[in-house]
């Protein structure tokens, strides 16, 4: 959706801070969600052990944002800042999901965060430039990962298979303001989100790889059955059973 | 999307009624599907026998809050209590889709249906408050459930099998404002409309097992082609076709 | 997404306006994005060979309509219009994603439409007229495909068979104002943004027997991976890949 200017922003709030004080849309036309919401998702989930607020934060956010769903961007995006998310790192997921959720989804998500950023003082130099030393590249993995695509598909889409390779092997993922298992993270979240469980496999085999804990990608799909929804969290649970399966040996 | 407050709003509809008063953007933009949509929407599929007016309202609304698909809820709600769904049973739909379609879809609706029920002055006593006394649980039914998901996916998630034990089958299910049979068409309407086929089987099965009929069914389909979209119809049709097939015995 | 009115729309562009001249909401809050942007996707996806400006907008306005995505659908209709698409063609991808993607994506769809024809005074009389010569009928290809639906699904749901054969394959994709070539292009671009794989076969090989090459196909799917998303992209990828195979025996 297109964010209002400032000025539209403006009337909007205090139009309807007159009009209802108190009581939230959700409060008022769905008082048993918003029971659910106060005692389930703000008393339980949030609180749980098994992941951090950090983590539960950068899920929820790669959620919303890979399923272009923006109603509780701005306040899961302040959120993430108030539980360690950094700027940096809150720019640095809306960059890479422009690849795995669309140009769109972080197009608009950007606005929100802009937002932020204006509304908490948070300065250009707070942000990943452009240009960035990149962390270091395992060239034996990359090489595997790039001959194994370029032999499945280079003759069906040699223009998919290079842009594969670079922006995103040699450069997306070796950018620094995402740590590569938040980067993990953060992809199989929005996977789980949009349904997409065929790619699941690989991407959480590379989370853990970099570092997550069976016990954080457990407890992320709990968050994702509120923040995606049901459905996609149970086509992701067999996938998620055979991947922790696979690496027990 | 963000609902404005009050006077953006009227800023708004003053405006746009100022510069067109009897051309919608449709019929502007796509005369073609203006037609469709008077003769074949309006003059058919909703004339339709096989499924009532209100229970085509529930499947529609089920399908636009189940995808986050904003731009006719209004309308659709609208149409939905002039079809005899009530204020609570849509209460009811939005907070049952929080946990089929996610927590984003249900918040958003809830501002489209709280400026309905405010403009049709339906109090908060119409509303299911958040304690309910609940439906009787089918124990039996409950404690199969239970263990078929534990021992599949204790393991994997145990935090999704215990939120999908508690609320979700021993709350959410059993809440009163919602029939179980309305409850299912709900699931199965936003199943189909997020492309969830994989997770169509079951619910459809406990469609049936809650009443709902093979020739609503399939006309649920009918209505889904237009409100959900035709290729998630297709990838449906073969899964309703094999559920229908198994309970023939 | 509401549009809102001009009034709204006025003070948004200029509140906007005199806060940030020069820099947009992704340069603010995602510099690496925003560079991503400038030399990958304009300086490089939108310059290559192998698929036109016009079809690249064509499948980029399919996968953002398709999608439901809007933020970028304002730019994106025009610079469809400035890349050759017609006025009439636009309004012929709308209407036909009413059915491959549902009425709400459309209608949403409509109203950027609309005011972009209203900005470059296109007139109603260069839009296609609900009323409009059909293009002849593949009697023999329409028996065999009706035929196929018919007895696979006629049993679950008549309803679904019905309205796909009228006015989907005897009216929708009849209608003159896109080439049958571009309407698959559409239908294919649509089924890759929202992950409906399993309807592409089908549609592919229409597409090519309507006159789309293998290697447009294939650009297609390198455009798709930036504007719809890389997992979807990558789902579609051994699909491609099995029908170019099946087609050269």
């Amino acid at each position: 959706m297109k964010l209002l200017g400032p000025i539209a922003i403006t009337l909007s709030l205090s139009g309807a801070a007159a009009v209802a004080q108190t009581e939230s849309p959700l409060e008022r036309a769905a008082p048993a969600l918003a029971a659910y919401d106060a005692e389930i998702v703000e008393g339980n989930l949030w609180q749980r052990e098994g992941l951090s607020p950090r983590d539960r934060s950068i899920v929820t956010v790669a959620a919303l944002i890979g399923a272009g769903k923006t109603e509780l961007q701005p306040n899961e995006f302040a959120r993430a800042l108030d539980n360690g998310v950094t700027p940096a790192e809150l720019s640095g997921i809306i960059t890479h999901l422009a690849f795995y959720a669309g140009w769109n989804n972080a197009v608009e998500a950007s606005q929100y965060a802009a937002a932020l950023y204006d509304e908490r003082g948070i300065a250009a130099a707070d942000l990943p430039a452009a240009d960035a030393e990149l962390l270091p590249l395992d060239q034996e993995a990359e090489d595997s990962r790039q001959t194994n695509v370029q032999q499945n598909f280079g003759e069906t889409s040699q223009g998919v298979v290079d842009f594969t390779q670079d922006p995103l092997f040699l450069d997306l993922w070796l950018r620094p303001e995402l740590a590569p298992r938040d980067r993990s993270l953060v992809t199989v979240s929005s996977l789980v989100a949009n349904g997409q469980a065929a790619q699941v496999t690989y991407h959480l085999n590379r989370a853990m790889d970099n570092g997550l804990t069976r016990e954080e990608a457990s407890e992320a799909l709990t968050q994702l059955a509120f923040y995606a929804n049901w459905p996609n969290v149970f086509s992701a649970l067999p996938v998620f059973k055979d991947v922790f399966a696979s690496r027990e040996g």
